[in-house]
């Protein structure tokens, strides 16, 4: 039997054991896709207790909590931090074969040499030796980042946002990790939300341009794009729920803008047109700057009204969509490729049904220069399991080329998610191993590790242009 | 190599040995959901021979036998009882890898003592031999049901149905298992079925309302779920077969109901509105009860008008069907969770490709209060394999709580498919086992063990409210 | 550790050596769906280097050296011969985890007995070795074929075929394998072809039937079946990319082949109806010669426009669509059993979410005449993996008779691509092997050689009426 999370956790066998040890392990950490706080890494945020670092915030957690019967008030109500520890504490044991229990005891034992089962009668002890170190040293937000061998971490950033701690951060000549904003022009494509006219006016004022039709609109977000750039940005972002793609032309979206600026909400057709035709005029600026685009498909939010009125967004209401999308991405990317502006693109759907799908599409875009060019995306959100990890791996192994893979982000909003990496390379190196094992690969340790140490670390490395990281100048080990 | 269908069958790690013989072998069944003839069950219904009760009535079986080449006289024809039950023997090694294979000798082993292989050659003794048991004691209906250790069969109903057979169970004082009514009123939704028109009218009479309009259909549902309550009954279910939801108003339903009883048969999309109006009305009623609400969604069903005409209904003609459920099903989720009145609710799916969007849509709709309250059923009919219940338990236990599933039902015709709970449970433990050994989970007995019993029995006491098994007052072993 | 594709390569259990060793390994292959071209099979065509054998043509291996960031040049482009392969010996290792890995060394092994790894050092020598065989005896095309234990070989033509070569191997008296045509009527189908008009007028000479309207048309495929089936023919082929149902009626149909004939386009519903309307027709026909009838389902092609204009269909652009398919699929099937014209079925998707749809929608139209008349065909083109064909051999043996299937074909374009059919019978054997080991079928060996002998042979030779495979008289082994 393997000893709970040990040393090889998640190693079944010796190929796996050695890649892991010899190669996975001391790679660093490029975190293209996460959603921590440029302002909190910058001021090196403190956290007053363990409840603070991993329930507030955590929609994970609060899920798991809620569907084992604790009540609202424990989870983000007015209960103390103890109290919410303890109801969190009382749920751990019931998450059995959930990430969440790999991902607990993961985060107390890098974090806070913790090598303790969390359950309620641990949890008092717990809760004193956390808490204790979280006020020493090494504990504050950019401390744990450094402490993880993190050399990127790319935040997620509104295209009207003035990336102050971005720059500041820059000011300050952090050498240790470069943090870089994410471009997000969710709101941007979004013309149907509520907010979308007065969002169209801050657009102006953050970029310094009068919109008076959609060629301004456009002219505005390009404006952003290049401020982006040259804060150091070279990935975006779409959470696209549905994959839509509808021809149309300029003249029909200046038209639906307008209307739309009028104040009412247009028809569903209309919709579908103006997010096609924005992104793809964002798809090109992409490429004209070698940015990375991704896509996060297949997302329903918010489907708890009750709930959304009470608590908002992003607070564990949130499920797997099932639309189609297989045309109208290959559409999308199809319309780029034409005019040869199709950005380095790396697609998530969250709907582990597609994975074929998004394996078996990358392939119809690849180019034949950038290696891996069109990558198809680390197993995301309800994905981010073992099952999820690996289905997606072997999706992408079987039908397009594992080796390329630029593998884990966090997709976080917590400090202590590091650990995920550590997670993902054990399964990716088990996979591998069993492969060997298994008389598919041969036991070419050179050639293997140099496949594990590429999707660890250095086929992101070489994908994204990352000034920063280039400076941090890493040498690929052998 | 394992022995065949040995005591450690399916079993394949020390732990999974320990949990099922030291948790869950011994535990009782609840039967949330099957198909038992209530009738049959009164009146401890005899069996002339293997025949009638392994293949009158199995459309698993007969699907097989049609796939082997077995011409329809011995399968649902005027074969003698013997030619089928050879016909049946004969198919049987040729189900190598269905569940039909561990069935039939989880059956025959169980309740007839029967260790041998069924096949060609064995068949002539054991006809012989499981006849003779059946003529003797304890081979009745109910007997059967008892021997399984059942405390609680929910048969389906339909709402007109006077549950004549479960007041003459209670009157007899049956203490040994409760048989409760389960409301299933599929024809009341039906309402482009061509016999809409006259259900109305039993309904009419069933319920003593006179009904005039939609109201008054409301009303004599009404009746019906009240009289089902007074009956024991604690549990709704639908066969959903697609999922939708339309917005609508009472008045649009009240004209829509109004049209179809003109004798006409109405649009698609007012089918869809008098569903979706109709199911949410249900729904607040079971809520207002405590109800648990089931939804059984996505089959196709009849495929073959030729045998359907020769058949009729539930002879083995339907499949999967692949309509997108995420936004219908959110929606009505969310309409009665707007208003409070959301009951206890468990999903199911006959495609597989539904896991992930069930397991993650259940966690949008826990309330914090009932542990698990909204459920993704165990795996249906097609997916009631190893590979299909392994596959849901993945589902359910990356995106959602494991640990709190009511479990395995029957879903069945026959009174000898309360081995499939034994099946269930083998590979529950060995789930489980494996992420201990897995070194996922520590080896702590005492919760495992906890976990183990929840799945198979009392996360289901707990969950329904079926007064008879309170009365049965068990508790939880150690 | 397993040797690298060793005597027992992806054998893991005893029972899975024995199956494969003693039952499997010797059998024949019937290759029922190909793309070989038969005038190479009767040139005894041969090639020039391993470039000519490997990479012509091969949208497989040129999809991987894309992604692994090989320009065109050195793919389809002008490039030497030498440096292509060289180009692919290096993408090779970063082939790890996808089937061309094995495939390839398979190939080397079997046919040119190299059992070196080919990677960037290996290649030079490989290179020279493979090529010098190549010059020498039993490398031409039909020789491989011959080489490979290949009974039948059913290749894929057009309706306008003359099929002069397949007469020409039949005069010649080639005895060694029957070479007979496959019917894929895919332009006859393809009413918004731009080349649809034009196919007619070619149509119409081939069949010698002047085509005045939709009857004549149908008048002149029934005589291109006719003419099919004295050559040997016995299998039809449909690339129904999206599986399409509409209801509809000759004189409509008469319309709409009228309308298009004018030279416009017809609107999309008009095209679901035609080709509703001629594939039932066709499906009466196939019934009629007691064909076998194939649909290939979920294909999205030609992707990437910028590419197709540049290098045509079949370069490596396609990918998984994920149409809807249960309601159409079921609807056409009924459509034909319904007047007692289902021809024997095989169906086959891309998208591996349709495995639990296919695997139940053909129990609905078995009819106890032919064993596994309704198959669920091999994993196809992205799925023929070793995670693909394991997927799709769980949902047969899961949900109908994995028995009866009749097992693999190439569907390729290559002669080497013959070891396929060693790769699929190792994972049929190891399947069985697990199920053996773990208890869930006893170790009847006799019983399990004659199902492995099916899938491998048996049951495709019972399945079709190919007439030479009858003459050669083999006889079922054990």
């Amino acid at each position: 039997m393997g000893k709970f999370m040990g040393e090889n956790f998640l190693l079944r066998n010796e190929t796996a054991v050695s890649l892991y040890h010899n190669y996975a392990k001391e790679m660093p950490i490029i975190d293209y896709h996460c959603h921590l706080s440029p302002k909190e890494i910058y001021e090196n945020k403190r956290f007053k207790n363990i409840t603070e670092i991993w329930l507030y915030g955590d929609h994970y957690k609060w899920r798991a909590m809620r569907a084992n019967g604790i009540p609202e008030e424990k989870i983000t109500g007015n209960a103390s931090d103890y109290e919410k520890f303890m109801a969190w504490a009382q749920t751990v044991p019931m998450t059995i074969g959930n990430p969440l229990y790999s991902w607990v005891h993961l985060e107390l034992q890098r974090f806070f040499g913790i090598y303790d089962i969390l359950n309620e009668n641990t949890a008092p002890a717990i809760w004193e030796k956390a808490n204790s170190l979280l006020q020493g040293e090494g504990f504050g937000a950019r401390d744990l980042i450094v402490k993880s061998n993190v050399k990127v971490v790319c935040t997620t950033d509104d295209p009207i946002d003035n990336l102050e701690f971005h720059r500041l951060l820059k000011e300050e000549g952090e050498t240790r990790v470069s943090v870089v904003p994410g471009f997000r022009p969710d709101k941007a494509l979004g013309i149907n939300r509520d907010d979308f006219p007065s969002y169209v006016e801050k657009l102006e004022q953050a970029a310094n341009v009068s919109i008076k039709g959609y060629e301004d609109f456009l002219t505005a977000l390009e404006t952003s794009v290049q401020f982006f750039h040259s804060a150091g940005c070279r990935i975006s972002d779409h959470a696209l729920d549905s994959m839509v793609y509808e021809e149309t032309s300029l003249d029909e979206i200046t038209e639906i803008f307008a209307d739309r600026l009028t104040g009412a909400k247009i028809p569903l057709e209309a919709e579908k047109k103006f997010r096609t035709y924005t992104l793809i005029y964002l798809g090109k600026l992409y490429a004209e700057l070698d940015w990375a685009m991704q896509f996060h498909i297949n997302a329903a939010r918010n489907n708890n009204t009750k709930m959304f009125k009470q608590l908002g967004p992003d607070t564990g209401y949130d499920s797997i969509n099932d639309d189609q999308i297989a045309k109208p991405l290959c559409s999308t990317l199809d319309a780029l490729e034409r005019e040869n502006k199709l950005p380095k693109t790396i697609l998530y759907s969250l709907n582990p049904n597609d994975n074929h799908v998004i394996a078996s599409v990358i392939n119809s875009f690849q180019n034949g220069e950038t290696p891996g060019k069109i990558q198809f995306g680390t197993a995301w959100w309800f994905n981010d399991t073992k099952d999820g990890m690996l289905e997606q791996m072997k999706a992408l192994s079987n039908v397009a080329l594992f080796s390329r893979f630029i593998g884990m982000l966090t997709d976080s909003r917590s400090f202590l998610s590091y650990t995920r990496h550590e997670y993902f390379r054990r399964l990716v190196c088990n996979l591998i191993g069993e492969w060997v094992e298994n008389g598919e690969y041969p036991e070419d340790m050179e050639t293997l590790g140099r496949i594990v140490q590429g999707i660890s670390y250095f086929n992101a490395k070489d994908y994204f242009n990352f000034q920063e990281v280039d400076d941090v100048n890493l040498q690929k080990v052998k």
